[in-house]
């Protein structure tokens, strides 16, 4: 373990993931817990938490550097970060880094205002490590990171020079959880894929229509037995993913990169070949390559 | 009360509206509970929330007749009515109708299966209600039902050819409730209404773009103050209507009339002025009108 040189921690909203980094930004070591910043409040709960998640770590390596990227540093975090205004590269981000201690330091956040506000806290680090790893998308990309908020990015000469949140994951939860679309399908998790359906929910959004009320079509496929039950939870995803493609596409003409969890990203690729596009890069979580190029920029190592 | 000749049952999900209707239809007296068809299960319950409502209307009037529109004919209601096909009118609803024993009938809702199937029940009464008060609409009109799931019903020639559902109730709902949004708003029902932040809303709404992209603008709009708490829910609401009526501006060039509640339908005309368009036609509930015109139909009364 003595070439270990950063901990790099990737903390949002429900979970906390830390990485051991070796002298070349290698991953030595993975940790999680169920420590997201939703459940945590006050300082002592989160020096609680990375303590219980790291605190070996530190102690085999006294005076190793960590930084922390995500929710952490939102104003319901450890300590607000500040948010850096977009065009915005790792130079810039650096530049504002939050240092919460002589150990501890909270990467800033994105904010796009060239029309109504837009932010980000967690995915700008995803974005400077997928540079790191993949400088050919440097020039002129656009970088697409799904989840419960997606970030739609567009990337030219090194920087992000601005970006559009979609509430697509938490449209999913919500109606899948709470609506009158939820009554007939199963319960949660219970049922098997159906990558028909989801292609259908996505063909539907590509034909157009206003989203509120393609919705409603969940309900009555399953009424008019059009789609079984356990169908109905992948036409819907399909339907909020399509419709969050089709109002992208238009501004994305770049090379796209899909970044996150693999599964996911993989669904969003089912989905952009329904829209004619070429395969896009596919990238797991970027956040250690992202904080490794951030530390070096701050010459934390 | 001699002269009453017919009990109208607007039986919705969530309310049971009754009116005692005398011998040209006109409402003698009205009635209302919260025995709305979400809340009851099996015909024991359902006849004991009629009975507690107008039992004594009944028994003042031997043998009158009552006819019931909503959600009392769903799969879920006191027992299942058809759905008419598309297009359709009186006639055709009236050929339709449940018969649940000597006295109370249930009008059959709606279908529109010319795409992904569409229904409704209890607005196709209030469209024929409309039609039967305003004749100078049947020739070529679009008639816009607000509420929990909202209804663009387009009529030619007399019939109903085709309608359009849209969840912006019910999105509104969820996202005023459930939603990341709801965080920085204050709690249900405590703030003052702001015309300003709702017509913000429209007005994004109609420069376009997606929806779940936009709905984040209520987070961000409150992160940067740019509108204070108690607007927040007026803006959402104000994007959620801009989008369903710039979504069906498109195929509505017919004349245009909004059906219900009246606060609610106010908010839908100040939009529709947002969009360039005429004043529309303002109806309160047409129910009672519908199910006198359709209890004609069946030579009821």
């Amino acid at each position: 373990m003595s070439q270990a040189r950063l901990i790099a921690l990737d903390w949002g909203s429900t979970r906390l993931r830390a990485f051991l980094l070796g002298a070349s930004g290698e991953v030595l070591q993975t940790r999680q817990s169920d420590d997201g910043a939703a459940t945590l409040k006050g300082a002592a709960q989160y020096a609680g938490a990375l303590a219980a998640l790291v605190g070996d770590w530190r102690a085999d390596h006294p005076g190793i550097q960590l930084l922390a990227c995500g929710m952490v540093g939102s104003q319901y975090g450890w300590r607000e970060a500040p948010y850096v205004r977009c065009p915005a590269d790792a130079v810039a981000l650096s530049a504002q880094v939050l240092k919460l201690d002589e150990c501890l330091s909270i990467i800033p956040g994105l904010v796009d205002d060239t029309a109504q506000p837009d932010v980000m806290r967690g995915e700008e680090t995803q974005i400077v490590g997928a540079l790191a790893l993949h400088p050919e998308l440097a020039d002129d990309a656009c970088l697409v990171l799904p989840g419960t908020h997606a970030k739609w990015a567009r990337v030219e000469a090194g920087r992000v020079t601005g970006f559009a949140t979609h509430m697509t994951g938490e449209l999913f939860a919500l109606l899948r959880q709470h609506s009158v679309l939820a009554r007939l399908m199963p319960a949660d998790g219970s049922s098997p894929p159906s990558p028909e359906a989801f292609l259908r929910g996505v063909d539907a959004a590509r034909e157009g229509g206003g989203l509120a009320h393609q919705l409603f079509a969940v309900r009555t496929l399953g009424l008019f037995k059009q789609l079984a039950p356990e169908q109905l939870p992948d036409y819907l995803s399909g339907l909020l993913i399509g419709h969050e493609i089709a109002s992208e596409l238009n501004n994305a003409t770049q090379r796209l990169a899909l970044i996150g969890d693999p599964a996911l990203c993989a669904r969003y690729a089912q989905a952009l070949a329904r829209f004619d596009q070429p395969a896009p890069l596919l990238l797991d979580n970027t956040a250690p390559a992202g904080l490794w190029r951030l530390a070096q920029s701050m010459s934390l190592i």
